[in-house]
């Protein structure tokens, strides 16, 4: 068996997320139905990242053993002609067998996207969270600040989660504004369900002056889920890089 | 009655063209329909260009003759409210009894968007034309030099088209290249149907090296549908601008 890894593109707004469902439009079950079709054998991807429904990514990783000679360029043309125009394969690597999308993966980046205003443009509305009203960018800059480290981060993360450790490390939280866009950049070792956009959406709460900056240590401290603000909207989100090795 | 001009931007892939038809989704019937129940009085809107099934449009003007008193921009804000994501009213302007969207307009402004290489990237998919193999910019640009000015456009046009004049002023028809991209940029005072597709399919074919720039003038001259390249796809085109009075 060789071993390769894939670096995915889509669009997620027709998917219910990556992860492989009866009765559901899914990344995986896309990707693996079209490439056991081209392949002639049966294939699991393993996934860096599990992205919820209507998340998007800009280079998700995957990882899966074949049997196939087909060589990596081959097989990344063969699965784009065969795929629709929101999911593409941007690159196949061969890698050694112990690589594994998920636990190889040293870290990860994604970037929530905000637009302020009452109209945002139906070409950027797919990938946005429309905000309205005013946000005080410097408030989500401190508060931002503060969610950089290692931290348990119980209150960020989806209540019905059975991950028992949530403790995790967020290597660069920052909030970068330009025009009427507002895009929330998170860089960490690892990440929960939900903790992304509740973060984001916690920041929101903070450039509403809604939550203190000064209280995202207690935020945090808590372990509630209760205590932080709301998961923003999925369609705001972009998994963005799977970083391993030394370029973390 | 009052007028009032209304700049729209839309996603056209969804829809069915501008143009209301029964039993299909056109964006002049949706903005129709949601006009007309927000205002609680029948509305006819009048578009200055007639866009395809699929294309784009970044700055589309239509105006609409109205009995209510409703301010500019509250119904601006009213509509947006009421439209999906993929239509929107970016401006509303009071406009004196003799505006019409299509008959004062003085010019329009097309752009047809090409992408090479073999990864489309599945943000862009959506308002892109993927082209396979070289292109040769310097023999698009020789082309597209070759269709500024005044002349019968009858080659670029769709056969069945019932319009007898098909003289038409092209003011300027750019190749702007950056990276994978090349942007075919259209201005001009008026444009037949399928014009600026067939331009665009005839300037892909001469950057295949399949017709020359030299049979640009012979092309036109011909008066002969089938003298040109195809009519591109509908998805790589927006309608960028529409120029009224002296900014044209």
């Amino acid at each position: 068996m060789r071993n390769l890894k894939l670096t995915l593109a889509y669009v997620g707004t027709r998917y219910a997320g990556w992860q492989i469902q009866p009765h559901a439009a899914t990344i995986q079950g896309l990707l693996q139905e079209r490439m056991s079709r081209m392949l002639q054998e049966p294939v699991s991807l393993l996934g860096a990242g599990r992205t919820d429904a209507g998340v998007h990514a800009r280079g998700q990783v995957a990882s899966v053993g074949i049997g196939s000679r087909v060589p990596p360029e081959g097989l990344r043309r063969g699965l784009n002609a065969r795929l629709p125009g929101d999911v593409a394969v941007l690159q196949v690597d061969e890698v050694p067998a112990g690589f594994h999308a998920r636990t190889s993966a040293r870290g990860k980046e994604y970037r929530y996207t905000l637009i302020r205003g009452d109209v945002v443009s139906p070409f950027e509305r797919p990938f946005v969270a429309p905000v309205r009203g005013a946000l005080d960018v410097g408030a989500m800059r401190a508060a931002a600040a503060l969610f950089v480290g290692r931290h348990d981060f119980t209150s960020l993360c989806a209540s019905d989660t059975d991950v028992v450790d949530r403790v995790r490390t967020l290597h660069d939280v920052s909030v970068v504004e330009a025009g009427a866009r507002v895009e929330i950049r998170v860089r960490g070792d690892g990440f929960l369900r939900h903790m992304v956009r509740t973060l984001a959406g916690t920041l929101i709460e903070t450039g509403r002056g809604r939550i203190p900056p000064a209280a995202i240590p207690e935020i945090l401290a808590a372990r509630d889920r209760r205590r932080a603000g709301p998961c923003a909207a999925p369609c705001g989100l972009v998994l963005e890089r799977v970083f391993y090795g030394e370029e973390a």
